[in-house]
């Protein structure tokens, strides 16, 4: 009999959960919304419940399944499955691994949903056979997961591979962490909102993104990028600038630090991002990497795009359930 | 019989060379200068040289030396064992491993000097038995070496544990690499000299500096920073709350990136600094950590001070001959 395996992506919106084969085929697929203001418990609910729909979409039989694989927000213990903190689905200290297990009656194995992506693109996407592997999403914040010899690295508090966290410029842009100069406080959606604020709101420059927003500079979606970025907008091509810059310059210090085999960029913005941008990022790279360092580093987009969580979890509950 | 190894640090003006017995203690050694204008293939001879004279003062056998580690400078090829590049021996691919071996007929095993200093703190000093580890070794530049799984981590183009070049402080000062705002250019003892000149020659700030260099402050020895700070000098407080803050930020980094189980720091700087200035840096880096990540993270002075390099190049001849 073929040993299934699910994959699930939990985050604060939706829950995403497939039915994953040992070659990272998806048989079948579900997704439910998280409704995380009914609480931690009719959550956990939902996500045995897109468990099933999966297994029902996917037409394999439940015996098939051998694991659960969970991606999720916030800083949690890989080994107890327990999510110590999730702010955007109002969680602390939750036993997501104990009580799913109770619900489904399936071995579960939890992790953090930027590490299971990064494992996803190791396991089925850009990275598949590389052994050092940084990952970096950017997004609303900057997150990452980096892979040592072929595995997870969580190091000695679990949060091993916080990429948004690397201080670029020392008192620099306030981050939401609470100190200055992180690259995501430069490079996330959130920091680029600020600087289109700053830009159309103060100093008054005009651009596209005020028609495309309606004049809600708050959050600035991805697609919104694109399409100012395709207008050919003046001060989303500064922004943009700005921000390939500094995420070059991460990804130097990175590379003279730990010199891993390969980074793998993905999330909205990246997604956002054409090539001349992953071009400017990589100039950027080779300008603060010391000579000679990134020759052996490849820079590649991830390929999973919103796959990577599922396929991501798929491949965590296959390691673990070897390796436990 | 006994099982012995050589351990060779190899530095720009002298090299120091021991035999050391599998607990580490250290059963002879040799100094001999390194006079490296005197060209490559003297310089190697002067090793081997080295290498029977610390055989001699040692007493043992030489059948009973297994084999030879060496930490050298510069980037080199840890499998090959050839030296790449090092500019203050005057040296380009030159095969040093071949060459020792063709000399005194015993495997030869090379690193780079700082990966072996921090292989050392992990097989004898303050990192015995911690698995994963950084160590930073502050001097005229700032080195390190990373430690993962217990195994000296060398990364794609053997590189890794460039601490010196993570970037704190993007379009900060100018740094040897050919960039900006690298830690070593803000926070090795070339950097404060440079701060020292610019306060004292251009800003006629008074300090003891002055009388303690004799007015050359091109370089600022360790030593002539201990009397000063003894003397409770201003501006050379000033100066170390300024490097113990940068490196602070650059472990605060660190932390966030890799999340370690333990920082080593070494070097003539960090030999200087009393633990006033330890906590400082603690400070710092727990400022610049992400809450409760450094909760899990030892930040210690390295124990072997002069002796990390041949101790580390012992535990390399040791490690390499296992796996080799």
């Amino acid at each position: 009999m073929s040993n299934n395996v699910i994959g699930v992506d939990m985050g604060g919106t939706k829950i995403l959960s497939a039915v994953i084969d040992a070659e990272g085929n998806i048989l079948g697929t579900a997704k439910v919304p998280t409704k995380a203001d009914a609480g931690t418990s009719v959550v956990i609910d939902r996500i045995a419940d897109a468990i099933q729909k999966a297994i029902g979409t996917s037409g394999v039989n439940e015996a098939s399944i051998e694991a659960v694989g969970i991606g999720a927000p916030g800083p949690l213990d890989p080994e107890t499955g327990i999510v110590i903190f999730a702010p955007n689905l109002g969680w602390r200290d939750v036993p997501l691994k104990a009580e799913l297990e109770a619900r489904v009656g399936i071995p579960t194995f939890v992790d953090n949903d930027v590490n299971v992506g990064t494992l996803g693109e190791h396991a089925f996407g850009a990275a598949q056979g590389v052994q050092n592997v940084v990952g970096i999403f950017v997004g609303t914040g900057i997150g990452g997961g980096i892979i040592l010899k072929g595995e997870l690295f969580h190091g000695a508090s679990k949060t091993a591979g916080e990429v948004g966290h690397i201080i670029v410029k020392a008192e620099g842009p306030r981050c939401g962490c609470g100190t200055r100069g992180c690259l995501e406080a430069i490079a996330s959606r959130t920091a680029m909102a600020k600087q289109f604020q700053k830009a159309i709101l103060k100093k008054r420059k005009k651009s596209v993104i005020t028609k495309l927003t309606d004049g809600d500079l708050s959050v600035i979606r991805s697609g919104v990028l694109v399409k100012a970025i395709r207008a050919n907008d003046k001060l989303t091509l500064k922004v943009f600038k700005k921000v390939t810059k500094y995420l070059g310059i991460g990804i130097g210090s990175i590379v003279n630090f730990l010199n891993p085999d390969m980074i793998v960029l993905g999330g909205g913005v990246v997604e956002a991002l054409d090539d001349t941008f992953i071009d400017n990022i990589r100039t950027y790279a080779e300008k603060y990497a010391l000579p000679n360092t990134l020759d052996g580093v490849q820079i590649v987009r991830a390929k999973l795009g919103d796959n990577s969580g599922i396929l991501g979890a798929a491949a965590l509950a296959r390691q673990r359930l070897e390796t436990t």
